[in-house]
């Protein structure tokens, strides 16, 4: 009691105190509030007549944004220590506030627009969004298995198609890289038949024997994926349910069958009572 | 009982008489009569040959046959007085009907067109047509936070297109809302590649690596929006179901145990009995 | 018993026997022989060297087979009576034959291949596929409500489409039957966007404002028709596993408490004669 | 005991031991590790840059792994005999492996790239993925019926479509192959419109009677056949929860009905001596 370190509860360090702060609701709805005028200007920034009139404030104001979410960020950082990272949301909003920050040449438009990926922290802010991102993110691991067998199905078509049409068709077919494209395209069945398969079968007249069961088996993938996904969230709704009507079943059963047993129970001190009574008449008789 | 106000229930009001014929089935079958009519009417609004011979005479027709909607609505209004608002069908009406009124240009095709949306009151007059739309917008309340981050990965994405590929391909991407409705294309999976991608992907070599994951996060999306939607409603449709055969099955165990228990009570009151006559057996001995 | 009727079971008339006739196993699986034999018959009519060397000897066959199709129908009709038609099979297959026997003009290419119907009698001659066609049919009636909401909405946005935009645009929306033909395009997602809503932008820019809204309502019209039906399907099935399983779950709730029952009822048994025997006690006792 | 016979316990036969050792952890591991290699290696083998600095060692190494695969599999094959194709798995390596053994003329790119097949075996060599694949194929009987349904709807309109659009359209419908080809095409709904039926409807303008059917008939059965499977799949995984529900509960009822019968026997019992108890009462008041 008498050694108080600075880890003890009743003084709070400095670094508790900032951790505190930075999740005051105060702050996160400062924040919140400035990553939606940050999204309206980042918005406002793809007009040319606006650019034209309030450039000079538009990009003073993201300055200052990003100055804003830098300091926050610093401030977590400083608060949670390496904690902060242990938690993936302080991870993706430390990189789309970092991609702000890289140095951006005249011509970098990509750059340019990447910076807007900070938009996205309305996901990562409110939330109910969190909520939504989070189940969509629990349904990718019972989906795991399906994914890899999917990618390999992918990896080994993309291969043969480079090998068999790269030649005759290097825009499509060119590299391992172009053909895997393609053959996302394809299963997307985008301009499959018109645009890649029936120019390639005129080449290759055996090509659909290649591209059709390539959609056939990708497709039922697809279809096999999203019916486990399904059955997944599903069963564990309905189970939740069943359990819980279950459950209510049991009790039923048990307070009936306790009614019942106490009532038997009653029957037996009453013979029990029976039979001291007829021993002590038994007893009298016997006097 | 002596002081009868206009609201008592003996004397109806006018207000109440209006409201009672509009509402009588005599009035609601001429309504939908009319409404047939007027759709089928406006079908042939569109042959140019019928236009050309009767065109003085549809036109005539859809003007008798607006004033009858725009009467049957002032009717209504006057029966209902404000609540009138509060049914979204009657809003809906309103707004159709009211379409109508606009003044029409000659070269305003549109609002020509625009006026036809009158015959979708066949939805809202028939009563197994409103269940069904009924049942279709009780479904997006619970898609709400699913619309929203979808909305959100559209803004942010669309302002990010503009910004990167707005400059080179102005036609898709020039402004916020052409890159929304570019990228509402891409999630369709119309045309996205051959059509829009792939001359993107000649300017810019990178941009799969936007479009790619753009197409695999809606999809994904609107994926889970579905088995959202779809758990739901089997999970009511279920639950309902178990709810039936669990209340059969409590009763069952309810009446079974209490037939048991009955017959417990029985022996109980026989071995009362057979105490007491043990009792005045014992008393009988004692004498 | 005496007075024998034409109808009597004893004496089969001669219908019957050809109702009894056309239903016998050789008879069905000769016909079904015909119906693959013509199938395959068919598909080789449709090589031009085949037609070229054995044009006539196809053609003559073909005629057989018709006539023995002819022939089963009429026999079927004679042994059913006006009962021929109560099935939609029998229908089905009246219809199908019928169309072979039609005149065909020289050019009627479309006759001719109409005639090719007959080999969907697989699909009536099987049981299997007579049962999932029937499985398919059935489905249909649950989703009858959607569907006329699905066509009011497809002819008033037909109506519309063609007042706005058959003036400048008549290939696609010049008549009532183009644009509903378009719309169904449009709703298929086929080229929507760049093949004909970016045209129809360039004239009239708010189009956009049409043909989004018309795809989103009739997307999620069909995405809650198929909800729909998979929610039946799936219902039925649980109900029927539910059912068994709540039989199986009563019959133990049965015949456990009528065990408990039994033995509460051999021990009122056993009190009554305990009961008798200290009232001969008694009376024992009092003698 | 005595008489050991090469095929008893004590003494493994030569097969046996040879079974044992391809089925050892560390030779299916050493088999994964060259597969995932050789599929890299395959991968690498379609860039031109490596192939011409290091093709020969490519196709060296690639000899070598087909030499080792064919190694492996003709150890299976003594280690297990016939048995060896009881596996459908084996029977998958030994096509994959042997299409590899194939001559490869200079020209034909086609059998280059089928090699590559062979990097497929991660699918039947790591237990997970096999699991995946298995799942899939499991899928396949119960949707037998729905498929030979649209097999015979594909065989009739794609003999119908030959004969009435073979000869104005050759390309798409010239042969039966053809127009199997463009109406799976149609089925997958790409360019449908745009590309096949409004051009054939230039021509035939009524071709829309055909195609929107087909589409239309396709399209729901593929859905129901979705249907089925998916019903079929969560019925399965519902069907295991409840009954481990059932279980549970029926082992309830079971065990609280037990201990009310038990009470109830200790009952018989404490009344039978009861009665015995009067017996001797009744013996001795005669004494």
């Amino acid at each position: 009691m008498d050694t108080e370190t600075p880890e003890s509860e009743s003084q709070p360090t400095k670094r508790d105190q900032v951790r505190d702060f930075v999740e005051t609701a105060i702050v996160r709805n400062t924040i919140l509030t400035i990553i939606i005028f940050n999204a309206v200007m980042l918005g406002l920034s793809t007009s040319n007549s606006v650019m034209a009139s309030a450039g000079g404030l538009i990009t003073f104001l993201d300055d200052i944004v990003l100055t804003i979410f830098v300091i926050e960020l610093l401030l977590k950082f400083y608060g949670y220590g390496l904690r902060f990272f242990s938690s993936a949301w302080n991870v993706f909003d430390f990189f789309v506030v970092g991609v702000g920050l890289l140095p951006q040449g005249a011509g970098l438009s990509a750059l340019r627009g990447l910076r807007v990926i900070r938009a996205l922290r309305l996901l990562s802010v409110i939330p109910q969004m969190r909520a939504v991102v989070q189940a969509l993110l629990d349904a990718l691991p019972g989906m795991g298995a399906v994914i890899v067998m999917i990618s390999i199905v992918f990896y080994v078509f993309a291969v043969m198609a480079t090998l068999m049409y790269g030649g005759t068709f290097p825009e499509w077919f060119g590299t391992l890289g172009a053909s895997l494209y393609s053959l996302f395209q394809i299963m997307t069945l985008e301009s499959w038949s018109m645009g890649i398969v029936r120019p390639v079968m005129d080449e290759h007249p055996m090509a659909w024997l290649f591209f059709v069961p390539f959609i056939i088996i990708t497709a039922f993938s697809v279809l096999n994926l999203f019916i486990g996904l399904l059955v997944t969230t599903m069963q564990s709704a309905v189970e939740e349910e069943a359990e819980a009507e279950m459950a209510k079943l049991q009790e039923l059963v048990r307070s009936e069958t306790d009614i019942v047993d106490e009532h038997v129970l009653e029957l037996r001190d009453e013979i029990r009572s029976l039979r001291s009574e007829i021993a002590s008449l038994k007893g009298g008789g016997d006097v």
